[in-house]
């Protein structure tokens, strides 16, 4: 049995996606950042990064959004979540997933947790000033040239589809022009038809348009 | 053949050693920021991000370093860079790599780089102030619980190690005291002992303590 640790409203939300897909044995377990509690010593003795999803497995804990999408794709075959055994076709898919994590993520994260980079609340607001526009920038490139079909990697359904979807859920919080994306408000209507996605957003309380 | 896309003191050397580990065939190319290269539209045609690395292969052009390492890793599996077969030691390969792109090298970049993230003196100059801070703690996460033995996953040499060694090779720059970080020394050493990378550091002329 998995244990997942997540937090309504982060990119743990791809993860518990996927497990549902998976059609994995799994418990989701809420992480509530209202209370900071991903800052208790219980939560950091599973997470010293003091961070969402972090997965428990019976080899151990492993962390970073990426690494579990493809270790639930791999761990669970039959499910078909990722070209695994083609080296070219995987590369595509965690390049995308990549690029979420360290472009798009990061962008977002400048506007809510700008602490991190930056002491000073001029700093901080200048970071948030400027969300709207690296966002825009992101799905522009998301739109024109990263997205290849109904799903991001054409005709079939893979680990990057769930991580479009949970990153593209925040995007009018951002201030970014949805009606410029019509491929990537299509995508997230395509992923809003799926059960997984349905029961994910559901038990996690996920606002989502 | 194989081409690799690289600037000189970027993370792209990473991916430089790996191919050099696996024993591909390849060509390395130069991509000169000084004259603002990435930003030409010859180069914009290979890599619309405006960034290196950049791989081309047979089948098309991929980015991002955690799927390029991932990639040469699967593509010449007899140089055994990753643990491919195993999907738990494979997420934690990957887990390590991700950590590095989109948290270490985000936290690096913020002093370099910080107008992607905000514009006016002010705010560039708070960033950069804080970097000494993110990269030190940083890296005190990978000295005290990430790096497993001689190597970062223990004793086998993966493609964690020529991503560590290079997003390493900053914190000197980055105002972090490497005195307190003996494991992350030597694993430096046994890095620039190796003549994979002592190659690929000459061919890009990287200048490493």
């Amino acid at each position: 049995m998995l244990k997942l640790y997540y937090a309504t409203g982060t990119c743990a939300l791809a993860t518990h996606i996927t497990l549902e897909e998976a059609g994995a044995p799994y418990e989701a377990v809420r992480v509530d950042f209202g209370s900071q509690q991903q800052r208790s010593p219980e939560y950091l003795a599973v997470n010293p990064k003091g961070r969402v999803p972090a997965l428990v497995t019976e080899a151990g804990t492993l962390t970073e959004t990426p690494a579990l999408l493809c270790f639930v794709a791999q761990r669970f075959p039959a499910a078909e979540l990722a070209p695994l055994a083609d080296p070219f076709a995987l590369a595509q898919v965690q390049e995308f997933n990549s690029y979420l994590c360290s472009t798009v993520h990061v962008a977002h994260a400048h506007g809510r947790r700008g602490t991190r980079w930056a002491d000073g609340a001029e700093a901080i607001e200048a970071m948030k000033r400027k969300v709207p526009a690296t966002m825009t920038e992101c799905f522009e490139l998301i739109e024109h040239k990263l997205i290849k079909g109904r799903w991001v990697m054409g005709d079939r359904y893979t680990i990057c589809d769930p991580d479009l979807f949970t990153i593209g859920s925040w995007i009018e919080g951002d201030g970014v022009d949805t009606s410029k994306l019509p491929r990537v408000m299509r995508h997230r209507a395509s992923m809003l038809a799926r059960p997984a996605v349905q029961k994910a957003v559901a038990v996690e309380g996920t606002q989502i348009r």
